[in-house]
């Protein structure tokens, strides 16, 4: 790789500094593009016409362009700031006093104005032939690389191209020359560039060379970023737009704009092996828990207790106001003060209100080196103005443990609702049984990472009877744990495959690293399944540049969450049906995209292959279709794919199918759906008025599941009907095959979980 | 409005017809174009080099264009059959001998190949410049015209701009101006014609001329049409591409093809009316009810008896194998001949299966004119090769029928599951009762129609526990009476607000028919929601022409539903969603599109904000604020919208809160949601370990029916959680309030049922 000479670069905003700017010149964007190696119009910079005069033979096209080199005009065009001249010094002449005319007409003193005077690059005006690449620091991604449209229409391709078309983004994090490829086959344009657009037979660009441009600004963005503490300066964004193609298919630089700071983000890394601590404490101390009636600090002990995770006598209960000498409650020792603990604790839970004491209580925690693991429940940190005054003392606190030679406590919180911790067998939740009865079921896969605990509450009540994940965290303010810590500490977890996790908000930088996280995890072979809310608000974000103003912080995230294989869902029932796919088929093959689908209604079949995405339809192979032949009676299924049995056929003929279509080797992969209000099903419990019973083992719940378990092929169920046959549908998902009550839902499921390998 | 001079455009189709041609030469459309008052270049058409001279001068532009005039080729600048030249007879000379010899390369006889003289016509190659205008025929909805971006890159726009922004389509039945305008208005380039476009200021071209030319080539479509009976020819397809933009802001047509045929539409009418009969008999005969044991005959026998709509002695049962003098089944009298029939009968349903015979006995029922209606249950006919021959006969038999006096019967079927019509108090599904249970609930105001049996028997199961279908419809292969008659006789019921239509393919024509019945249910303030199956195979059908490249047959259904105010769901849940929020809400009053938003949650809070779409989030009166600070503790909600309460709010708190947002006068519609797992809420059945009691009128589910009933602005509700809280969305579900089991679909569900209004 080139080596790119980032000193040029370091001295050109050493000067912008010292003249006290944040923004840089066209023409030093011109000499930085230069320095890395990407052309620009050759350009000098001039204060009067005498300097002018002396210099001008350093431009020599048949064309000059005049333009005020100032920061103080945006929009150079509408105060007459930009001329044209031929290759003739009167006219230059005469186009520099224009333009300082046009600066003295916009209230500025023309003598402290100078002008760039540049190349003049001829190029088509045809579409396709402006570009725009650029990069900026996301608050949450740190630096990002864009390619798109660009020209005077960016904004309109961004407003009417599909989304990603317009404008391709990644993250410059390890960005290899495959990934920019992609990143410029995403968009729109590329069919253009490379000649394969109808009508066109010319390629416009060399693909190696728009690659080599990329590369070299994504190195740029890392290198002055406020990620690497080496460097001084950080870029937080530079623009060239247009970048034109030339008529002989040059890449030339047309236009720039670069802002600088001089900041660099605090990076002190969390202890996140403490979370083990945390996850599966062996001693704790509850801190809030009432001796008398049932706040949630005693719903948090009691479970604590009747969980076994952490024994009796290593459960501590601090009453720092009681005084509490020799006292119990439930049967585990209350202290009055952190100095009484025999020995350090794995973790403490916090339930008490918000308050410079409750800080204060956290402080001497973290000193005293007793504790290594936090959850702090309590909301009120952040959300009023005393809220955010003790949420920076907090902050303060935790970040004055970092530099203790243990590194601190680690915190989760505040205002969460604490963790369920399968292998910990512990659970700090405080909801009543009778209104959330624990998830039932053995441990499964799933890690279920949730900054609302109402969001967790909620999925727990509505798959808890089918699915119990290992760990279910709510992690609330992330005011010292991140999301990303959870996921970098889970990744290890040999048990878990699949997390799902709901984002509201990333911290700083705290985007890099997720994405970091996910890319290890998909290497590893798991799955990253994300809901993130808030996604609206960021369009109404006013934004400078072009890249922000097309792509909003949503559409950041999306993209940047595509490249490194986190699935996003689009809403809460997607999410959900993905955690329980995503789940129960982690322990099935991958052996391709050929899908089978049998149902006993034309509707579904018509329907389901309507909503098959990226998957193919499969054809079955001669031999299966011959055996089903041979097995069932002549003319009552037609075995083509999708199969309609009708709702004629019974479950002997339903299944024989079923099994037949999963042993076909053309089939990879199925989706088995039945409408089951037909007599011809067993499909309900027994009952009076009929002789069904989905007890029986010849009964359609029954076979399906034996036939489903005997496969290791990825397969979904649907089953849509109304009430009287959750029964049916809830024993087929008990039995760990992902059921739906839609099949349009089913085959989406199924799809998103075999793109997952792509 | 300008009278078009159609009697030229069709001796141009008769000569061209005369020559036996089905498609047009560029230089008769241009003449076409010409005489409907649209402009194209000058042209005139040579058969040799003399003839060239002598007409020459009728060409008089700075250069000529000139092209080889044949259907033969079909890429003429492949061949080099187009070519330029200055004003000179010696350059155009020279340029004719280049196209014929490319001819004779091509393989034909340059002898027997005109050629075209054109005037150039100087425009820009910007983007934005090239338009495409177009009709066709569709074989559902009959003509179509076509607006959009042109030029070469049609194809690339079509397929990487948003959905409807490249290409927009209307059927031409009365198309306004002003829908014209919309229609323009809904493509992208519609910015850039108006000099709207940021960096643009320049009006393209005069948008009342844009319309002119529309209307003008939508009167040509109208008029040669297949429907149209008092002309001989239809076009199948016009294209105008490019239509381009000059210099001077003229609209002009640079390139043209048209194909014909001298076919047209048979549209005999069926007798709607007799619907009536179908609907709601008071006589009925059934053919094909067992004797001895429970078939679908003897089952929808039972249904029609126990439905006491017709009166036991008005039901016949026709045995004609068996001769029944004097027989009964459940105290029905058997007939063994048609004579036998005492009266009239308005029904007849026939189960038998398909076969000569059944074809004959529907003949037979015709001719005697005793048979209204008919229902035919029986599949088999259309499905294989004798099924097919069977089909066509019993079409003709339908057909005969229609040249009776009485236009014979109205036939629905076959392949259906037949009809469920409350008013009619009968019901002809033969589903045992054990597995699915008939509908309850008071009489609603949708008419569910279906293609599919299965599907409605899936939705009964699915929502007939607190809605009832007025009438259920499955119409199965539309023989005869389409989707689009029931829509037509049903309009009329005072009681039918909302029709929930299931679609898989519509008959010739019959979609034209469907857009004029939605519209005149749209003005009569009813609801038209469409599910559409079978979406993406038509993508896949090979089509010549742009527009049919860039709209397969989903997409044009999509934009002329939306033309004609059809509400169409993208999935099988949002179908639902949106037939039992549209029947709930009918009686609701429609203010705006101002939505309040109370959670119990904050992710809910936020999902909520972020799936609003169109509606806008109310800001409350500060009347509102102030009467709640009141009502309420200090502190605990913060009256800000979206409201979330936390789940420390308790009923009390949380229904004072509802009802004040109700009552406000800045809040046009609401959504009121509640994680009803916490336990400040009363919302589980009575039990054991708790003190929970949905059934007392304190209860969390009460409180909120009686606030939702009292007020007359719509409302959704979102009850997010799992089986456990069943009964208490049942129970706010059975009040007759549209009720969802996660905010995201409520707000949805709410936002598409206002957007109806607009």
């Amino acid at each position: 790789m080139t080596r790119i000479d980032f000193k040029s670069v370091e001295s050109i905003l050493s000067a912008a500094h010292a003249d006290k700017r944040t923004t840089l010149l066209e023409y030093e964007v011109y000499r930085i593009l230069q320095a890395v190696g990407i052309s620009a119009p050759n350009s000098i910079l001039i204060s009067d016409i005498d300097e002018m005069r002396s210099r001008l033979d350093q431009i020599q096209t048949e064309k000059r362009v005049i333009k005020v080199a100032s920061t103080q005009f945006l929009h150079k065009t509408d105060i007459g700031g930009i001329q044209f001249a031929p290759r003739c010094q009167h006219a230059c002449e005469a186009a520099c006093q224009k333009v300082w005319s046009a600066v003295k007409k916009a209230g500025a003193d023309p003598k402290s104005v100078q002008l760039m005077i540049s190349e003049f690059i001829p190029y088509s005006a045809k579409f396709g032939r402006e570009l725009l690449v650029s990069f900026r620091v996301d608050p949450s991604f740190g630096p990002i690389v864009n390619f798109g449209l660009g020209g005077v229409q960016t904004e309109f391709f961004g407003k009417n191209l599909k989304p990603g078309r317009s404008l391709a983004l990644r993250s410059t994090r390890n960005l290899s020359r495959d990934a920019i490829h992609d990143m410029i086959r995403q968009t729109a344009i590329y069919d253009i560039l490379v000649g394969a657009a109808r009508g066109q037979k010319k390629v416009l660009v060399n693909i190696e060379e728009l690659i080599d441009l990329l590369q070299k600004l994504s190195r740029l963005a890392e290198h002055f970023s406020p990620l690497n503490p080496d460097t001084r300066f950080s870029f937080s964004e530079f623009e060239v737009n247009p970048l034109a193609i030339s008529d002989h298919g040059r890449l030339i630089a047309l236009d720039g704009l670069a802002r600088f700071y001089d900041e660099k983000a605090d990076l002190t890394p969390r202890p996140v092996h403490k979370i083990k601590q945390l996850l599966e404490p062996r001693s704790a101390l509850v801190v809030g828990a009432s001796g008398k009636g049932m706040n949630p600090g005693r719903i948090i002990l009691r479970n604590l207790i009747s969980g076994r995770g952490v024994p009796k006598e290593k459960i501590y209960i601090l009453r720092p106001q009681k005084g509490a000498d020799n006292e119990e409650i439930d049967g585990c020792r209350c202290i009055s003060d952190l100095k009484e603990l025999p020995d350090p604790v794995d973790m403490a839970v916090v339930t008490v209100p918000a308050s410079p004491r409750t800080v204060d209580l956290i402080r001497k925690m973290i000193e005293s080196e007793k504790i290594a693991s936090i959850t702090l429940i309590t909301s009120g940190f952040g959300e009023t103005a005393v809220g955010k005054k003790l949420n920076e003392e907090l902050e303060e606190v935790i970040q004055k443990g970092r530099l203790q030679e243990n590194k601190g406590a680690v915190v989760n919180g505040p205002n969460c609702l604490g963790i369920v911790s399968l292998p910990g067998k512990y659970n700090t939740f405080f909801i009543p049984k009778y209104k959330l009865p624990p998830a039932r079921g053995p441990i499964s896969n799933v890690a279920s990472i949730s900054q609302s605990g109402a969001y967790l509450v909620a999925q727990t009540s509505n798959i808890g009877h089918f699915l119990s994940p290992r760990y279910a965290i709510s992690f609330g303010n992330q005011i010292d744990l991140t999301v990303s810590d959870f996921l970098e500490y889970l990744i290890q977890d040999h048990d878990t495959h699949v997390f799902c996790i709901y984002i509201e908000g990333l911290k700083p930088f705290d985007g890099r690293r997720f994405l970091e996280q996910a890319t290890r995890a998909k290497n590893l072979g798991k799955k990253v399944v994300v809901y993130k809310n808030g996604r609206t608000e960021a369009g109404a974000k006013a934004a400078a540049s072009h890249t922000a103003s097309i792509a909003g912080d949503f559409e950041v995230l999306r993209q940047l969450f595509a490249q490194a294989g986190v699935l996003l869902a689009n809403d809460l029932d997607e999410f959900e049906d993905m955690t329980k796919t995503f789940s129960a088929l982690a322990s099935k093959r991958f052996y391709g995209n050929r899908l089978g689908i049998i149902t006993n209604a034309g509707f579904e079949a018509t329907t389901a292959s309507d909503s098959i995405g990226s998957l193919r339809l499969a054809s079955f192979s001669e031999k299966t279709v011959a055996a089903l032949q041979e097995k069932l009676p002549q003319g009552i299924i037609d075995f083509r794919n999708p199969v309609d049995t009708s709702p004629i056929a019974d479950t002997n003929a339903f299944l024989t199918t079923v099994e037949a279509m999963l042993e076909d080797p053309e089939v990879d992969c199925a989706v088995v759906s039945a409408v089951p209000i037909t007599g011809a099903l067993n499909t309900l419990p027994a009952g009076e008025r009929h002789r069904e019973d989905i007890e029986r083992e010849t009964s359609f719940p029954q076979r399906l599941i034996r036939a489903i378990k005997n496969s290791d092929k990825p397969v979904v169920v649907a089953i849509d009907s109304g009430h009287l046959y959750d029964p049916c549908a809830r024993k087929i998902e008990a039995a760990g095959i992902p059921t739906f009550r839609r099949i349009d839902r089913a085959v989406k499921a199924l799809a998103l979980y075999l793109d997952s390998f792509s």
